[in-house]
């Protein structure tokens, strides 16, 4: 069911469809280094995984970009393997995730183990209890995991690859086990969900970071069921639940997900292009290029102008297109958030729309 | 001008928009790893590099794909960098190019000179001549060169990257320098081009490998007017000019570029759905998904046979819609290549077209 809201956070009032006064914002990968006080607490740990297994250091994180940027919503401070452990997967961070024993075969899957979400994810829902705890009423909470076939890319893969040629290889050669496994995922991120919002979590964001490289044909078979599978499996949970594909452009005739309320954008799209076709309560989210945020404030507040102008007065959660980048310029981050939460009320936005059409939409 | 021939080539025939009797198939990569041969001389050296800087070598090499598969195209065996040779730029193979000097700042631009093609390039030039003279006459020589945005990212990134944010950032950050460094690699990709042809190639490809990290509005302004600038350069030069954009699928409705005779689509674009608004006489190279050379040769064949099916009798090039990796089964290979050259007979291709539709489309 379409969620609906009487929350005074101005981020859930856009996923439920309005448009609240002052325009919500936050920016995915904000809890991190781009914060001088998460800097100085990472280097008195070895390893980022010390970080992500302590409740305590991780809802202080979590914490940091909302005291420190003022944005709308905070984003819990975990890594998009985490739901891994409940399949009993080992990774080492190198620096990102390698794991010891990627899944390729059949006799691979009995590696996999079924943990309880309590015995493996414990810390991540006590970490989701501490955040929830410690945020205003008006600033939201957003639990988030890997979407199964970015999970499944992972698995089988191993680590980070460029063009998840052992994953895309299964699709063709085992297609019975890749949809095994993409069952047992969406299960798994299911239940991990479910457990977030149970714990705390006020919206919950599918992160489907590999699914650009299929074809539509592989997209409709291995990877859009299982988001919808996903979101069914929390339809009755009363959050509003986003979608983030990232670098899939040819895949938007099939987007959003049946079940998704709020669907998110990279760069690549302006958002007014999906705007004309979808319902005009249909929330977006995105896409400010979050290479802008290096640019002088002069191209940079006409790259933010140009996404404000995209999403005109539809409902719009403002985000970059992916990740906030480690050495962005703290002071460019306050900017934004600043300029995004004064164009509600004129002062910021379309001054000049003939030149922000022609900028960088971001 | 539109390319027109009166050649005996099917390759060249169908870049003039002709649908030939037997319908020509040329794979990315093909020379290389696939080959036992080229395993075999690849073992005697130490640097792929000692194998692109030899005519002899390198021309044996190029051949090699059309002696052993019987494809219709020979493709240069070069590298993507090597035209930044005459910028006198310095890159390592460690496995992949690695530069000494990346290009970050305007004070970097005094690294790069303006040596002759001659005194740089003359060995590739070699190449083309040998292959050329070895080549039967209905198989045709394609030349390349990385596209002007792709070469930036190489030069600007100074190795293989993941989401090309140096370069990303010095778009926004300092777009005189970057235009000023996209007019040079213009020059000089189209400056390789029409040496290449002087030398014997028979058509020319531009590899748009990176182009597709860029949204719209950048691409309009950093990318497609250099490719555009490129072929009208070659515009008298009599040949087929091809234009390939990885992962560019958002990029369509301004594609192909001007001056392009063909446009070569990877795998996340159906042919049909860009053949729909095309001239009928404009031909499409592609796309095969390079991973469905791996799937049993049920599955192989009706991947191959979905892209066969959605070029119809439309002018078409079949090839992967990326190069062809490097363990994969020769077997399979030289399959597709049978297929190819059969299903104009009605030997193989529509056979169960309400199965094909439903097929990985590759």
């Amino acid at each position: 069911m379409p969620y609906t809201t009487s929350s005074s956070s101005p981020f859930l009032q856009a996923c439920a469809g309005q448009v609240p006064s002052r325009k919500p914002i936050w920016l995915m990968r904000q809890a991190g280094r781009i914060l001088p006080a998460y800097r100085q607490l990472r280097s008195q740990y070895q390893s980022v995984s010390e970080l992500f297994d302590s409740p305590e250091l991780a809802s202080r994180i979590t914490l940091m970009p909302v005291e420190q940027l003022g944005v709308d919503a905070a984003i819990l401070f975990t890594d998009l393997v985490t739901p891994l452990k409940a399949l009993g997967v080992h990774y080492r961070y190198q620096p990102g995730p390698v794991l010891e024993r990627p899944i390729r075969h059949r006799s691979d899957m009995q590696t996999l183990t079924a943990r309880s979400l309590d015995a493996s994810l414990n810390h991540v829902l006590e970490t989701v209890r501490r955040v929830r705890a410690g945020l205003p009423p008006e600033v939201a909470l957003i639990g988030y995991a890997g979407a199964p076939f970015t999970l499944a890319a992972w698995l089988v893969e191993g680590q980070a690859t460029r063009d998840l040629s052992v994953l895309r290889r299964l699709l063709f050669c085992n297609p019975v086990l890749a949809h095994e496994l993409l069952e047992r995922l969406a299960v798994l991120a299911a239940e991990f969900l479910q457990a977030q919002i149970e714990a705390g979590a006020q919206a919950v964001q599918l992160f489907d970071t590999s699914v650009g490289m299929l074809g539509p044909v592989h997209f409709r078979e291995f990877a859009l069921p299982y988001v919808c599978r996903v979101f069914e499996q929390l339809d009755t949970a009363g959050v509003p639940r986003i979608y983030f594909p990232l670098a899939a452009p040819h895949l938007l005739p099939w987007l959003p997900p049946s079940g998704a309320d709020v669907l998110s954008l990279d760069w690549r799209t302006p958002l007014d292009t999906l705007y004309a076709r979808l319902d005009p309560a249909f929330p977006l989210q995105g896409n400010l290029d979050p290479c802008a945020l290096f640019a002088p404030v002069a191209q940079l507040d006409q790259a933010i102008d140009a996404v404000l102008a995209s999403a005109a007065d539809r409902p719009h959660i403002f985000n970059l297109g992916h990740g906030v980048l480690p050495d962005t310029p703290l002071a460019q981050v306050r900017r934004l958030v600043e300029r995004v939460h004064n164009s509600g009320t004129g002062a910021a936005g379309n001054q000049t729309p003939e030149l922000s059409g022609d900028a960088a939409h971001g």
